[in-house]
């Protein structure tokens, strides 16, 4: 572990607390880095997750772009999606799977399944349901490297959650935003500050925390880029930042997403064990819900931005494993609609691309500019690229219950690109990868996870070992009397009482308090990992459970 | 066809004239082989294309299959499919790119383009607009290697004919069929026979001369496996054989896809120096544009378990490249659609699978079984999967105007998959391949060409310059008078006097007539590759030009 870090620890958290009271233990490094050739690690392992964004995006993008997308040239494979329960997986579980190895249910984030029923799918044991597994970013972190999280939806998001917390439901944005900011990350840029704030259910002022564990707080582009701390934390919206497109010209205050992959880099590649990084283009998914292939586009493209730098520093670096895909696929847009049917043959690049590169914003973007009285309806239309309207197509937006709906596709039928749904879809999805022992061929997204943990030489079931037993059940081995005090039912804590001492541990956090039945005096002991309640059950690390002793 | 021609014809095939008459002439294989080290070179090639099946295809395949596929095992990248026109190609243009290494047009096969439009492809001179171009089948006969194609439609088809042939108009079947019948291929299997007959536009008979030419001719599963010959021409349907499910039923004569790519590959593996082979499963893009999930299953499926012989043939021999794709996307189909808007992240795989499962035919095998009467609709229905009917859909198929797209309708929704077109679409498709030195990433489809052709030892450039030079230019350059005879339009001949000849070429075959004027007896010289006449000019190969001489 770093100076810096440690320094913080007995710096921040501690207060008045003496040093020595604080245990910072090393969880022994796994097997894995021995068993594995020196071939297969990586120092460096960057995971880019362009949410939602099904193939044909690229194929679309890469022609408005008018050139080859840095994704182009690190194409290697295809990624298999479903989920434990179904054929087309949520975010919540997809990033399960890619973070911690595990396919999982609908809304859950970082916990095992309660309902398996995919073909192929191992069972998992009824008590085993709702148990937290270890993700990637633990593992890199206990491995002494910096960890890093992006997001451009708030960093509570799922996908980001996945890699950086345990809940039940994706939901739960107080439990998962409690949990990243006691995890111990790095750099943390995404959005949505409200859930930092003391407005949170359980009354805790996260920000104030994070100003007290020594993170530069930041909070727009500015203050991102000139930053130059080693711990940064950036929040740049309440909830989601804008779409890229619509960044431009209404919020030119916040970052993209390449800058905040520019600066993560920058600042965790200064720790010499290296570090681990996942950043997620958020919002493809959102617009692909909308089938607003403008907001598909305006974020795939600011997306592939990110990757550019990612490979940038890879190529430089030499030691840097790069993998980016898509979760899943979303809308079923295609090159080719109805209107195609039987032209499609003679229809040039430019009957596709000419309508979608008259779009100034997305659909969101362009709503945003509504008036009340819609007075400014054709301006609002043009901006999303409705230029020249014709009498229809305004009469059809005067007629609209539901502008958005009706935007998106008369641009949709003028750009001949067709959607099949508003839900995600259960394609394979490729696989781009770049440095070290890179993932190719057709795996699972489980697979990917268990790779990357490889590349950083360890096992992710080892971790999970490490990190998360029933405090319950190994507490009362120990001859302990326990509980899980849910008094206050919105700061639930692990109690074990023994000879000599009460030990309690709040949930979502990486602190033990370890209080002398004689004495009454209590330390406070900041470990490497947090604690989860999942309802039912209370799990700790065994670095926890050792602090008994 | 004159009946003078014909004497020569029959002269020629059958073997009564002088060996010292018959020019076999080696083209010398070009500098291509010196050029690339060995680890580029495959002793055996096998292209294998499923038409029109998009990648979430083999999504849904595989969890109908319950299995991995043989295609799974060699998912290596993905191949961009746009023609030189249009964002999305026809299968004609597609198989020219994937054949000669030039994007075309639409109905273009083997050709140049006339008209190019995509953003980044060459443009090509006037002059050269409808110029042949030399194919990976013609190199590697020149290189010695055996040839052979296969499909399931008529062997006539874009996607068969693109590797055999050049013509201006993928319709023109009875050009392609003679093409390819003079084209000297090894093993030719697929459907399409009454392409062959005497009924044709030019009244050559082509079945016998497929005889002639010392082909075993079968028309029957059982003929083809029983037959031990090294020239094998199966033709086992009139036009197209039947979708892979329906043929278990209904067709159990018909070879299926893997037994016709088993054999052509044991026949033509007994060549010392190898082999070329193109094998097409056809209909899956017919059942696309049907938005038939059933076709499109049957086919794949069929498809996949000749990529297993291909693939058991590759393992074995450690000398054979494999490439697999489809040429195109085609209806936009995903595992989703509006139903499962809201539903998709608990939806289980068994609500899109079991649904499928209940067919037993593909919509088209299914009304072949309709009465005229309709009186057995519902078991119309069943038999395509519509089990316990209801009254709505029963209601639904008695209104229908379109029986078989309210079919494929039904049972779209209940396994809830969605279609975005009943065209093809642009989407980038998966790679699939294996072997010496196999292509690997993000390809053009013209990219695959030359990687074939660069594996056998030549280049596609150098052979169009081998094989089609103007006939009218370079023989006027010799001081020859020349003229292309459409006194018989449906069978032009170029016609090139000199001095002490009359050399006559007939198009879309290997043959040179050499009519000495004082003695005027005629020699007939059989050569390595078809004489091709777009309309306008006259293409020839060197080979057929030093005949003057």
């Amino acid at each position: 572990m770093k100076e810096s870090k440690k320094k913080w620890l007995s710096f921040a958290l501690v207060g008045a607390l003496a040093a020595s009271s604080i245990s910072v233990s090393a969880i022994n490094k796994v097997e894995a880095k021995e068993k594995n050739p020196k071939t297969e690690q990586a120092k460096n392992v960057i995971m880019l997750v362009m949410d939602g964004s099904s193939d044909n995006v690229s194929t679309i993008a890469r022609w408005y772009k008018g050139e080859s997308l840095a994704l182009d040239s690190i194409l290697t494979g295809a990624v298999r999606t479903y989920s434990a329960e179904s054929a087309i997986t949520d975010s919540a579980p997809a990033a399960t799977a890619l973070a911690t190895g595990n396919k999982s249910n609908s809304g859950y984030i970082g916990v095992l399944p309660s309902l398996v029923t995919t073909p192929g799918v191992e069972a998992v044991a009824k008590e085993d349901a709702f148990k937290p597994v270890a993700n990637v970013l633990e593992g890199a972190k206990l491995q002494g490297k910096a960890t890093g999280i992006i997001s451009t939806s708030e960093i509570q998001h799922a996908t980001p959650a996945g890699f950086s917390s345990h809940v039940t439901s994706r939901k739960n944005y107080d439990d998962i935003a409690e949990q990243q900011v006691y995890q111990n990350i790095d750099v943390v840029l995404g959005g949505g500050y409200q859930s930092l704030k003391e407005t949170r259910k359980d009354g805790e002022d996260l920000l104030k925390v994070i100003e007290e564990k020594g993170y530069d707080y930041v909070s727009n582009r500015n203050e991102l880029l000139s930053s130059t701390s080693e711990k940064l934390w950036g929040s740049f919206a309440p909830s989601a930042l804008a779409y890229d497109f619509d960044r431009q010209i209404l919020k030119s205050d916040e970052p993209t997403i390449a800058e905040m992959t520019e600066k993560a880099i920058d600042t965790l590649s200064k720790d010499k064990d290296g570090f681990f990084l996942m950043v997620e283009g958020s919002k493809i998914d959102w617009a692909a819900h909308a089938n607003d292939p403008i907001g598909m586009l305006s974020d795939f493209l600011a997306f592939d931005d990110a990757v550019a730098e990612a490979l940038e520093f890879a190529e430089k670096d030499g030691e840097t494993l790069v993998i980016a895909l898509t979760d899943h696929g979303n809308s079923g847009i295609t090159i080719g609609n109805v209107n195609t049917d039987s032209t499609y043959d003679t229809t040039p690049v430019s009957a596709y691309i000419n309508p979608l590169k008259e779009a100034k914003m997305t659909v969101e973007g362009a709503l945003s500019l509504l008036k009340k009285d819609k007075s400014n309806l054709v301006e609002v239309a043009e901006s999303y690229g409705l230029t020249n309207i014709t009498d229809q197509e305004l009469e059809a937006l005067k007629k609209s219950e539901n502008l958005g709906k009706t935007l998106v596709q008369l641009l949709s039928t003028r750009a001949n690109i067709g959607f099949t749904t508003g839900g995600h879809t259960g394609d394979d999805v490729f696989l781009y990868s770049y440095g070290p022992a890179n993932p190719t061929g057709l795996v699972e997204n489980t697979d990917l996870a268990h790779l990357m943990a490889r590349s950083m030489g360890f096992s992710l079931g080892d971790l999970t070992n490490e990190l998360f037993v029933n405090a319950t059940v190994e507490f009362e081995k120990l001859g302990y009397t326990t509980k899980i005090d849910v008094a206050d039912e919105k700061n639930p804590v692990f109690v074990a009482e023994g000879k000599n001492t009460i030990i309690t541990i709040p949930e979502n956090k990486n602190i033990v308090y370890v209080q002398n039945k004689q004495s009454k005096n209590t330390k406070t002991h900041v470990v490497n990992s947090v604690a989860v309640y999942n309802d039912k059950q209370f799990f700790i690390s065994k670095e926890m459970l050792k602090l008994s002793k």
